[in-house]
């Protein structure tokens, strides 16, 4: 589904681009690749990760900490995105995704919203917010 | 605290633009005003908000029924943003944030990541991803 806002500098290759940068995050994840983290991350002082309900950690040195712990813990969830929705503004762009986990047994589901910045003709992720999805909620 | 990403095109202006349209979203939800909250989104099928525990609603028309309904809610939360922020890339700029929410003599906290695009000279609002932070959470 595509954005209808005017100005868009939005094209197909571009979307496709983040998407494939996106969906190598949660392979990352997945595996406990810390390298293939690192590597897809912008190492900023901007970048910020919401781990699920958790505050936010800022800047690169503290989110590289941060999953250099996750990906260490034996357990390897497994993610199902769904509803991924792409948009790209020029040489920044989003997308908003269901993220569908499955670990140790259990399921549950969360929402995120994954911002990247293209540098050089590259596009890394800056932001990473997950949050958890109640059961029961209705609005 | 600016981001020190290369190839950006970020400026102080830009950023206080940003700022100011992020300050006016809090300012119309805790106000209930519904007009406000409505004129700085941008009503475009890429609009996605996320409440705090809820899945992704996704397009204008179904974003705005929602605030349609929390805004109509008789609860007025207070809304004390801190550690926000705010990177602007081109046309496209988000802000990250903790929301302290007094709301019915409780309080609580949450972090949001808010995305918005700039068309014709206008910031809007395009993304709303709210989160719940949970007390005891340590990563």
């Amino acid at each position: 589904m595509g954005p209808t806002g005017a100005g868009d500098r939005e094209n197909t290759s571009d979307v496709d681009d983040v998407l494939a940068v996106n969906d190598a995050f949660y392979r990352a994840f997945e595996t406990g690749d810390m390298e293939a983290m690192a590597g897809l991350w912008e190492r900023s002082s901007r970048a910020v990760c919401v781990h699920p309900g958790s505050p936010a950690i800022t800047g690169w040195a503290d989110v590289e900490r941060s999953w250099a712990l996750l990906l260490a813990a034996p357990a390897r969830p497994q993610f199902i995105v769904t509803e991924a929705i792409a948009s790209v503004v020029g040489d920044a762009a989003w997308v908003t995704l269901t993220e569908n986990i499955i670990v140790g047994g259990g399921s549950g589901a969360g929402t995120a919203v994954n911002v990247f910045a293209r540098t050089d003709g590259v596009w890394r992720m800056v932001v990473h917010h997950g949050a958890p999805i109640s059961r029961g909620r209705i609005l």
